[in-house]
């Protein structure tokens, strides 16, 4: 929570929007930076921190998350302010023609130029294709993505949807307190690591926890606030009903560009069309890199994003600092700011 | 000398050129790389070594000739070719539609495709104004901007001119071995190292080099292949008449476009024009990337290059084989190939 005021929002905290905060601060321009991860990185941290990456100009071999703590250390002397684990959810213009960011905490940043760097959108889990089970996610509904508190499961009826690694390890440790574990898959194999597999099928011989295989999610009762009980179904239709306090589906991740397409920025399928000269969008003072902007003979490579970075950024200071010419400087001459 | 054939010619081994040599292996093209230096690097590596650059993202600082040695071994998996010291002097079609870079030591190499990553331009001495210097340039001229073979000056009459190191430091060395060393400058003071320009006063005053201050070079005489004697005169045009076998002006390095501007790749004030989204000339199968291209919007950062080397890559691999279409593919998937 809370309100600022900065000179420009960068939307994305991957290694698009982390260089485009030191873009930024090479032009005298401060970030604030939304990510709806709990950290850094974008894709790079969250799906392959691991992986090396061979096309970074001037490293013939990187780790993923390795460039990210680079490109970290990068911007560190311009203070950007990161706001993480939140979504940007509005995007709306201020009387003073200021841009307003809105997020999904209810914190608001103003600022003359938004930087979107995206990527594919915000990552989410895997929703399953229930009616109405909006109305039961988040407190006090039922339908959680992730374990916040594993105490909130204490003496509650837990419905686990997946088979996976999530799934069956939040299965064996919700067992220890649950008054109930049920986990729904279509098949009776899992996907977990055999270690954990084996347990779990320990844990079903038990009674302890119990399989309800092969069935999938059908369907949520519950009075529109809270759930009362998930409705499975075989691949033959016939269903069950499970009474529970709590549904758990974990389907994994996927990016969805989420709220970005509801901004007005133009999109095509899923990108921001932006004029290359600028990288600005069709909307005053918003501009789009990485891999979420679209122009003629776009690559969608991390070092063609660097280079729209340093071209937003010296967009925006046209936008913030509209009296004040720029001229480039290199950095050889001017360096950063010391620390 | 030697005649080759090569998927693409990369001309200038600065960042630029070497990050084009490593995005076209990416997408399986060779290349051949030309440069007028010496050694890889243009810029970085002969004017400022040892200054640190900033903006290289994923590297807070980096030293130019360090990020010279890392773009090296980045395209070295791709076996480049380097043709180094050496001017490309003509860019021709052969009559099967491939183009011909011609040398200035006679190679040739053949390409489909010709990315010029020039910079400003090759690296040259600056050339004083006197008619007709060029005949006298050269084995036998007399004229050199260079010293080869100090032994090649013993029991000579030379002319040095310029005030700074290279004029100071190379009157004070070949004073030893040649038969008379006379220095031509325009003022008194020298621009050297205060203890070379001590040692070189004191030489001139035991009579071993004569300074000729304040003068400036005038003319040269000789027969057209060799020189005779060297002309030089005050700011009242008093002159005086230098007998000597050499002429060493030392006026420091220039960058100069030189036979670029005759390839016929409508040049506008020193720049190539380029198409973005492709960086392609107007001239077809000829690209230009870094310092040398323009188009609306054009930053030059190296960090601007590395993106534009990665899209002439590309668009040469359309040209080179035009019946394959080309998949973006993540270096992370890919990798490169081993060395």
């Amino acid at each position: 929570m809370g309100a600022f005021e900065s000179d420009v929002v960068v939307v994305g905290a991957g290694p698009a929007g982390l260089f485009a905060v030191f873009e930024c601060g090479m032009v005298g321009l401060k970030c604030h930076v939304i990510d709806a991860l709990d950290a850094i990185g974008g894709q790079c941290r969250a799906l392959y921190p691991e992986k090396p990456i061979y096309d970074i100009p001037g490293h013939p071999k990187l780790l993923a998350g390795e460039l990210i703590e680079r490109l970290e250390a990068q911007a560190a002397p311009f203070a950007p302010v990161y706001h993480l684990g939140r979504q940007m959810v509005s995007l709306t213009r201020d009387p003073d023609n200021v841009w307003r960011c809105g997020l999904s905490d209810g914190t608001t940043i103003r600022a003359k130029a938004v930087i979107v760097a995206a990527g594919c959108g915000a990552f989410g889990p895997n929703r399953p294709p229930l009616p109405g089970i909006e109305r039961y996610e988040g407190d006090g509904g039922g339908v959680h993505y992730f374990v916040g508190r594993r105490e909130d499961f204490r003496a509650k009826r837990v419905v686990i949807a997946g088979g996976g690694d999530s799934a069956v390890d939040w299965a064996i440790s919700l067992a220890e307190i649950a008054a109930k574990v049920m986990v729904v898959h279509r098949r009776p194999k899992f996907r977990a690591a055999p270690d954990s597999e084996a347990r779990l099928k320990a844990l079903a011989e038990q009674g302890v926890i119990e399989l309800v295989v092969p069935y999938q999610l059908h369907g949520i009762e519950g009075d529109g606030h809270k759930m009362t009980a998930v409705i499975v179904a075989t691949l033959d239709g016939a269903t069950r009903r499970l009474e529970a306090d709590f549904l758990l589906p974990f389907f994994g991740l996927a990016m969805e560009l989420g709220p970005i397409a509801e901004w007005g920025l133009g999109l095509e399928r899923g990108t921001v069309t932006v004029n290359p000269a600028t990288m600005a969008s069709d909307t005053a003072g918003v501009f789009a890199i990485g891999d979420i902007c679209a122009y003629p003979g776009k690559l969608k490579l991390i070092l063609t994003a660097f280079a729209e970075a340093a071209r937003a950024a010296h967009s925006a200071h046209s936008i913030v600092h509209p009296d004040q010419a720029l001229h480039v400087e290199y950095s050889t001459t001017s360096g950063v700011p010391a620390g």
